[in-house]
Order: structure tokens, then C-alpha cells, then sequence
């Protein structure tokens, strides 16, 4: 409930706290992460880590990183990644701003050109940074080399002004009522700024004290790395956002009473109808698949990081696709089963109370930055089309698409799914999922000159990803897994998970002939049994993902199930409710009521 | 930006100044309606005037109706509609507040016996209506008879103060920054209020002065007008919230560029990209589908209302399924719209200043109010059931379920779909329609006993219900329709629309055998032919909807184009920004990056 303003300062406030709280408690980098995560509010700091500082070290050479991580470590300079225009987004490529050389002085010379080449969007670039890496094309001896990375400073260490020829200030207010608005999103125009050469990111590439560019003997694919790294974080994001809406819901679902058997009767647990059942157990599924996936997606990073330590580039082009593609599809699933939860627990999920409406908005813009979804599902796209084209000359695909190898099988493959109980077997649903990838693909390459193979794409893609999500929870239950009962549970949810799929995208299963008609039928008789089934340990589920009341901060999750009390409770404490006759009564509504509205004379 | 004080404020300010201006100039009812669409903020008055009003001409008598609508019209009382209560919504007959007659002073003692019970939800309770019809179950005579309206004064027309035994607030903080924010939803507890007997609504059922309960001959079909007035309202709201998220989204679809041909190349206008319009176009074509529709019920509501006067109720149980189907079906799907508006705009649509954000957040509620949209899909299930009993047992069905009584056909036809030019054709499409629309209800029906078939009913009322939107689209383009290649362009939106769900739905259509999936496939292609044709009158058929600037209030969706000096502007309007150092940075900022934060002793 708080103003703009204050719910700013309160961001700082809080952000200095927890640094102060990881100075003296000596925190690992890990815990300091894990505090960050708790406090569960965007801010500066989040840029600051996550971006500015990886960006050096991806980018900066062992001077630089020297020079300035040892300031960024301590937080003697609070940095951003300011890449984004206002003009420009996804393209990186059609930024505007310019970095050009000037030998005569050893600078460099930043600009906005246009009102379009603004810097837009950075996060902790409008009020808090004192430093960013500033992406511009860079020009020297006439020459347009494209876009580089800058280290700036951007506002006095000693009063906090912007420098001169820096006008920089918030990009105002955003979707939902705190949610982004507590972070300092910026607006940044640079009128001729100089900066020092060495302040250019200069790992990959060079320009000398004579202005002549010159590549380094550093591979380009090594910044990858930096990528899968963050889109791998927001799948885990994506995942604890799901699995918070999920827990909210479900709890809720369970005390939460309507219409009964017979009139006049007692009401039923809202969580006993087949309805809600059909709409909450797949988004619970589906918090366990993208944890699963997304633990998968840690050991890829570390595997990557590996390979790109030894030079061997060999399966970062399946690496990226694949984080693409699942950064893409769990943030739409999770944006969409939040709103979805939030439907669920009827009016109430309206409310700020509920915790939900700021879930949502929380989670929603992830479906944006990091990369549009569509646009990356696009990139998975183009290079599964060039995947299918490398396997039919002859080359055996990698990683996530190796299934593609089994292409003879796969096009022709009928499934043997006969009765309501072959639905439960972990190597159908694999079959039917890695069939229906494969033909898409197919498909999609055979058309590609046609007017739709982009939507085609598009779509090949998401069941390429699906695929992925899938198989990587059935290898998780290949693994042992502690405690009395729980492996079958999952196994069950496992079942949700790709029944769902199916039930949802029949009409690919259909058309590329991987299930028949009957075998659809089957599977959704045999979800309607796995859905009573998981009924009576929903709540275990989701008491499982081991939430504090305080964290979830949600009156309709709570762990005791008092939610009428809470929601009651929480009502109380609107503004609104400071005074029982509201302001603006003797203004606007008495003269209203008296008919006293002093009516003009036309 | 405003505080949530600040902005109920501003509401009570506008509702004033715009009641004062209908009185100055005499508008009439239909005009003064208009005035409180164009104010386009959630208040008090809209439950006055579409809920409050209207509960006493329904519900009250000759009498009580003089009474109270001649204060309810000139605004001596504002009055909200009391049904809601904290632990129930959908299911009136689980509410708990009681009205209790006592013979001995002629009055009801109205009571609110349980937490749950607080009334939780109504419009304009929490801070501003004096009045209120509060839904209760009445005992007389030690009997409950069940739910009944009752007129209550709720707070002194002298100084607005709450009557004794009357509790009441406002529910707190909704989500969105604006949205239902402006509106005192309330909560209220009532402690044996007292009431004289004549404030109950009487013209379907009366107690007599000895506490006898009678009905009165009014049929209870007569309320039902009610409901399909206010759902038809609903739709319209819908068409209009859509339409106008789409023009934002196609207008800065024209302006805002991406990616090139050639590297380096200019840009492409995003809305020539084949993924941008397939997800827009049929959002495109949805508004004008919806719009035609609800011109429809428009239509339908006066027909009802006829026959209720001369007490013919055989169509109403097919207009009530009808119109609560349409508002579930057009109010989910233009939620969706509008949030999926919001990302297609890229990063720039999770601005407040695009508009976006406040569209979807007043929108979203739609799926909820007035009926759980997934509530009302299962009425319509149940009542398409019934439907396909009494076809089975040879009667006649009527209105929209009239393509019922085609059953010997519709179960049984293949479509002569053969060419990607052969889903040109209306008729060909209305028959997939149909077809699939019933064959979904009679496999439903059969399957009635079977786990899934409560889902398999909800599936099948949305077929229904789109079957009915595709229908009305059609039958509007057999009319006239004025201006030069203006039908033309309608006929290309109703064959996206009608396509779009084919491919959205492929799985239905596939799997009742109404279409192949080579017919699939050439709907596809028709598809993408029909984008490419749209695409060139894609502004046009938005400026169509002859939206003013103000009206839109979005940066993004500038009828001049001229966006991003838009955006730019309104960035610097927001109170972070006025001053250049923030507020907090003494406390808070300077301290962490001086190394100077007080560090407790451990």
C-alpha cells in the first residue's frame, strides 16, 4: 500500500540492510544469493549482480575485472547493464548509441544520436547506479564495428549527480501495484561523454592507442556461457513462482467450500471437483517437471562451463537452444498458471491479500526480458529446421535432440497404447512425445516456403521443449528418491504432466498420426484417474515445497488454513479504512446526496 | 500515480462533477450511460445504476419501487447490491446472514452469525453507499425460507456515519495500480439490525403482518431478465476492452521495428512478421466477433423481455444458457487478449503509460464477477445435455441450439473441404461448427458417468458457445453493410476467426472425425492467406473503432504514431523523478557505497 516514493526507499532500505547483514555474517556468495532471494523484491541489486558484474567478467579483461569487481564486490560502485533503447529491444544488433574513438585524446566519446537511441529499461539505471556496461556501436578511424560493451560511471561517488552530459532518470510506473515498482527502471540520453579507452570491455576485441581494432585470440562463444548461465536462473524462478501460486491455490482449494450434493446439504471442498482438479493437479505437475528441469539445467551450465573451458564448442549450439526454448515455454506456463490460480480461488484471488495479483506481476515480465519468448522459440526453431537437415546428411545430433538420430522410427512409429493402463508407462509417453517433436520438425522443414512455417515453427519448437521437460522428469524417477511413497507420487505427477500435454496439443498428436483418436480418449480417461488419485496428497505436494507463511504472504495459503480470519484481518489495515467516513465526503459526496451540487448556469 | 486515497478520492470527485453535468444538461438514461462509460473508472455509481436499481425494479413492488427509485434517481440515496458474503460467492444458496421476522415489532432482525458471513465484495459498501439490498435467508415462523432481498439504510444521511449494529470497511488493496482500486469494494458484519417488515422485497414473495409467509403469482421466471440484461452488458464491455488493447497492439505493431532482412539493413515493422500476426490478427478478428455478437444479445434481451411480458417463458432457459456462455467465452478470451496485447508490445506494454496494464487489470475480474466463468460453462454443459435428451426424445430445439435438430446430419457428414479456397466458404464452416459443436454434447452425454466428463461438458460448452459467435459473424455479413470494401474486410476477419479457433482447437475437430487432418492443414493455409490480405487494412480496421487519444490513454497506441517521443514524456511525469537525487540516498545508498554501514557487534 505504499506510494511510489515510499515503496523505493523501502527497496533501498531493505538492500542495505541485507548487505549490511552479509558483512557481518561473512555469507558465501550462495547465502548472500539465497538472502536476496528471500527479501523477494526486485531492486538495483539484482542488475547489479546478476548482470553488471557477470558482464565483466564474461567480457572485461584480467585487469579490468581486477580494477573494477574488486569495487563491485564491495559495493563501492553499484553497477547496471544498459544494453536496451528506447527504440530498440530483442535486436541487439539495431542499437544506436555510439562509442566513438577519439585518438587525439585516448577516449572514447558516448552519444545518443536520436531520442530513439535513449537507454531504456535498465534496471537500478534511474536512480541508484553509479556505474554501467553500456552497450554502443563502437567507431574508429571511420569505421562502424558494431556493438561493444563500456564500462561508464554515471553519477558522482561523492553527492550521487549524473555527470555531465548524462541525463538520466525513471522510466515511471509499471504493471501491478508494487511488483516492478520497486525497482528504478531508467531512461538515459548521453550528450558527447568521454571516458578513458581502457574503459571499453576489451576481452574479445581491441582498440589500440592508434584507434586500430583488433580481434583477440579469445573465442566469441565463451560469452555464451554468461546466457545459459542467467536463463538458467530464470527457469528456477519461473519454477518457485509456479510452486508458490500452486501452494497457494491448493491450500486454499481445500478449505474453500461451494455447492454441495444436495441443496440445503453441506458445501464440498472446492478441491474435491473434477473441474478444479482439471485446471489446478497439471499446474502442480508442472511445478514439479520445471524443478526438475531446471536442477537439470544447473548440471548443463556446469557441463557448458567445462566444455568451454577445454575449447570444445561442440554442443553450445544445442545447449543454447535448449535453455532458450525452456526459459521460454516454463515462464508462459508459469505467467499463465499464476493468472490461472488466481481465477481459481475466485474473487478472493483478487485481492492484494491473496499474494497472487503480485505474483503475477512479478512473474509476467519474465515472459519479456531475457528474451522474448516468441522470438526465442523462433531461434529453437530455425535451429531444430537446421538440426533436421544435418541429420538427413547423415550427422548424429546431440544432447536434448538426440532422439532426432532415431529419425527411421520415429517418422513411422504407430503407439502401442491399447487400454486405459498402457498410459502409464514412462516409455509411451516418451515415444508419442518424441514422435510428434520429430514430425513437427519435419513437417515444418518440408514447408518452410510456405506463408505459415513460421507459426510452424514456432510450434515444432514448444514440442521440442515439451519433449525435453518431459523426459527429464521420467529420468528423475529413474534415480532414487527418499522417503516412504514420495517416488510414486511424482511418478503420478509425472503421468499429469504429459497427459496434459497431450490433452492439450491433440491436435499435433493427431495430425502427425502419433496417437489415434481412441489412444487421446484413452489417455484422458486414464488423467481423470490419475487426478483422483493425487487428490487426497495435493496439500502434502505442496506442503512439500516447504514455504513460510511469510514468504508465501498470501491470507488464502496459509499453512493453518485460517483464511477467512487473515483475509478479514488484512482488510482492516487499507488506508481506506483510517477513517470510517472517508475523505473527500464533505467535497464530493454530501453536496451529491444533499443536492447541493452547485449546478452552472448554461 | 496515485495513492489509494488520493485516487478513491479523485472517484468521488469525478462521479459528482459527471452527475452535476447530467443533471445540467439533461441527458437521458441512455446518454448519462455513455458519460459513465467514457469516465472509464470503477465507482460506486455503476453499482448504483446496474445492480441497485435494478434489484428493486425486478424485485420490489409497485410500492417499494416509487418509493425507493424515486430517491435511487436523484441520487438523495446511493444504493449497492449485498449477495457476496466472505465465505461464499457463486453459490447463493450458501449464504448465511440471516433476516429474522419478529411479529412483535413488524421488523426483521437482520444478522450476520458467523465471520463468514460478513457480506465481502459489493461495490461502493465500503466507504460510500448510504443503502444497500442485502441478500439474506429469511426465517419466519422458526422456518427458513431461504434467500430473499432486503432494502437496508447502511449509514445516517446526515453525517454518513455507519447505524448502530452495522460494521463496515473496505475489503483493502485489489490487483492492478488503478483498476478496481477506485472502488470501495466493502466488507460489512451486521449485529441484529433491525428493519421494518415492508423493506423486504415483496413482489414474488410477502410476510404478512403475523409472519406468515406467501407467494405472490409473479412468476420467478421474471428475474432471469435481470441477469441476461447485466451479462449482456458484460460482452459489450468485453468487445470494447478487446478492442481497444488490439488497436494499441496493431498501431504500435506499424511503428515499432525489429530485426532487418540484412544485417545492418533497416528494420522490419513488426507487424509484417508472420508470428506477430498470427497472435494479433485473430485478436483483431475476435473484437469484431464479439462486437457482432453482443449487437446480437442487444437484440436478444428485448426479445426476452417481450415474451417475459406476455409470460412466454419457453426460450428462456436457451437465452440464459445462451448469454452465460457468451459472457464467459468473450470475457476469458479477451483477458487473455489483452495480456497477451501486452507482451506482443514487447517490453514497452508493461508500462503503465501503454495503457496495458489498467486495461487488463479491470478486465480480468470480468472472468469472475457475475458468474465463475467456469461456473457458467458448466450450466451450459448441463443445460446442452438436457438439450440432447429432449432431441433424442424428438423435440424441437430452439433459438442457438436449433443446429441441434440436425442431428441425423451433423453426426455423420464429412467435410467437402478439398482446397485451401474451399474454407472461403461460410457454409463449409458453419457445418465443422455444428458438427462439432453436437457431436462434443452427445459424446458428453454419453460419457456422463465416466471421471472426465465433467471436463469433457465444459469443453463442449465452449464449442457451443463459439459455434454461436462464428454464427452471428455470419449472419451479419448477410446484411447490408455501408461503405465501399467494408464487407469485404469483414468477411477476411470472420474467416480468421473462424480458422484460428479450427487451428486452436484441431484436437476437437480431429478427434469427432468433423474434419481431416489434411482439411486441418488447408485451414492453415487459408489462414496464413488471410494475414497476409489483413495485414495491409490492419490500422484502418483499427481506427475503425474511432477511439479518441484520451480514451485509449496509451503512449503506445498514438493515433499519430508518434510513440516513443509519447513514452518519453510520460516517463518524467513520475514522482520518483522529481528530484535527480532520490529519496533515501542519505540513509541508505551513500552509507553502503562509503563502506559506512553500522555494523552491529556479533
Amino acid at each position: 500500500m505504499l506510494s511510489r516514493k515510499e515503496l523505493f526507499k523501502d527497496t533501498l532500505k531493505k538492500a542495505a540492510h541485507a548487505w549490511k547483514r552479509t558483512v557481518e555474517l561473512h555469507l558465501t556468495e550462495e547465502e548472500a544469493n539465497l538472502l536476496r532471494l528471500y527479501i523477494d523484491q526486485p531492486g538495483y541489486v539484482d542488475l547489479h549482480w546478476v548482470m553488471f558484474v557477470p558482464a565483466i567478467k564474461g567480457q572485461g579483461t584480467e585487469e579490468q575485472q581486477k580494477k573494477w569487481l574488486t569495487m563491485a564486490y564491495k559495493f563501492q560502485i553499484i553497477g547496471t547493464y544498459a544494453q536496451t533503447e528506447l527504440g530498440h529491444g530483442s535486436n541487439v544488433q539495431g542499437l544506436e548509441t555510439t562509442a566513438t574513438f577519439d585518438p587525439s585524446t585516448d577516449e572514447f566519446i558516448m552519444h545518443s544520436p536520436t531520442l530513439t537511441s535513449s537507454k531504456w529499461w535498465p534496471g537500478g539505471l534511474g536512480k541508484t547506479s553509479t556505474h554501467a556496461v553500456v552497450y554502443a556501436r563502437l567507431i574508429t578511424e571511420g569505421k562502424d564495428y558494431g556493438i561493444h560493451g563500456f564500462i561508464m560511471q554515471l553519477r558522482s561517488l561523492d553527492d550521487h549527480s549524473p555527470l555531465p552530459g548524462i541525463t538520466i532518470g525513471d522510466i515511471g510506473g509499471k504493471f501491478g501495484s508494487g511488483a516492478y515498482n520497486s525497482m528504478d527502471n531508467g531512461v538515459m540520453r548521453l550528450d558527447h561523454v568521454r571516458i578513458p579507452r581502457d574503459q571499453m570491455l576489451m576481452r574479445l576485441a581491441q582498440v589500440t592507442r592508434e584507434g586500430k581494432y583488433v580481434h583477440s585470440d579469445v573465442p566469441k562463444q565463451l560469452l555464451y556461457g554468461t546466457m545459459v548461465y542467467v536463463r538458467q536462473t530464470i527457469v528456477a524462478d519461473a519454477s518457485r513462482a509456479l510452486s508458490r501460486a500452486v501452494c497457494i491455490a491448493v491450500r486454499y482449494g481445500a478449505i474453500r467450500k461451494q455447492f454441495g450434493s444436495k441443496a440445503g446439504g453441506p458445501e464440498t471442498q472446492v478441491l474435491n471437483y473434477k473441474t478444479q482438479q482439471s485446471r489446478l493437479f497439471p499446474f502442480l505437475a508442472s511445478a514439479y517437471a520445471f524443478r526438475f528441469v531446471g536442477q537439470w539445467l544447473k548440471w548443463l551450465y556446469t557441463d557448458v562451463t567445462q566444455k568451454l573451458e577445454s575449447k570444445d564448442f561442440s554442443t553450445l549450439p544445442e545447449a543454447h537452444a535448449c535453455t532458450a526454448g525452456l526459459k521460454s515455454v516454463t515462464t508462459s506456463a508459469t505467467a499463465d498458471a499464476i493468472e490461472e490460480c488466481q481465477k481459481l480461488c475466485g474473487g478472493h484471488g483478487y485481492l492484494n491479500s491473496s499474494g497472487l495479483p503480485e505474483l503475477f506481476a512479478v512473474n509476467l515480465p519474465a515472459c519479456t526480458y531475457e528474451g522474448d519468448n516468441v522470438v526465442l522459440l523462433l531461434q529453437v526453431a530455425r535451429f531444430l529446421m537446421k538440426t533436421v537437415s544435418q541429420v538427413a546428411s547423415g550427422k548424429q545430433p546431440v544432447g536434448t535432440t538426440a532422439y532426432m538420430g532415431n529419425i527411421q522410427h520415429l517418422m513411422q512409429c504407430k503407439s502401442v497404447v491399447n487400454t486405459v493402463e498402457d498410459w502409464l508407462n514412462p516409455a509411451a509417453i516418451k515415444e508419442v512425445f518424441e514422435a510428434r517433436a520429430l514430425r513437427m520438425a519435419v513437417n515444418c522443414a518440408q514447408n518452410i516456403s510456405k506463408a505459415p512455417s513460421q507459426e510452424e515453427g514456432f510450434e515444432a519448437a514448444v514440442a521440442h521443449v515439451q519433449l525435453i521437460i518431459v523426459t527429464k522428469f521420467i529420468e528423475k524417477l529413474q534415480e532414487d528418491i527418499l522417503g516412504h511413497g514420495v517416488k510414486e507420487q511424482l511418478q503420478k505427477l509425472c503421468g499429469i504432466y504429459a497427459l496434459h500435454l497431450i490433452h492439450k496439443h491433440l491436435g499435433d498428436f493427431l495430425s502427425t498420426g502419433c496417437v489415434t483418436a481412441r489412444q487421446g480418449s484413452l489417455a484422458n480417461e486414464r488423467l481423470g484417474k490419475l487426478y483422483a488419485q493425487v487428490r487426497p496428497n495435493a496439500v502434502a505436494l505442496v506442503d512439500a515445497f516447504d514455504y513460510t507463511d511469510h514468504y508465501l504472504g498470501s491470507a488464502l495459503g496459509r499453512y493453518d488454513g485460517d483464511v477467512y480470519s487473515a483475509l478479514y484481518k488484512e482488510a482492516w489495515k487499507d488506508p481506506l479504512n483510517e477513517t470510517v467516513v472517508p475523505d473527500g465526503y464533505q467535497e464530493h459526496l454530501r453536496p451529491l446526496l444533499k443536492q447541493q451540487l452547485k449546478l452552472s448556469r448554461l
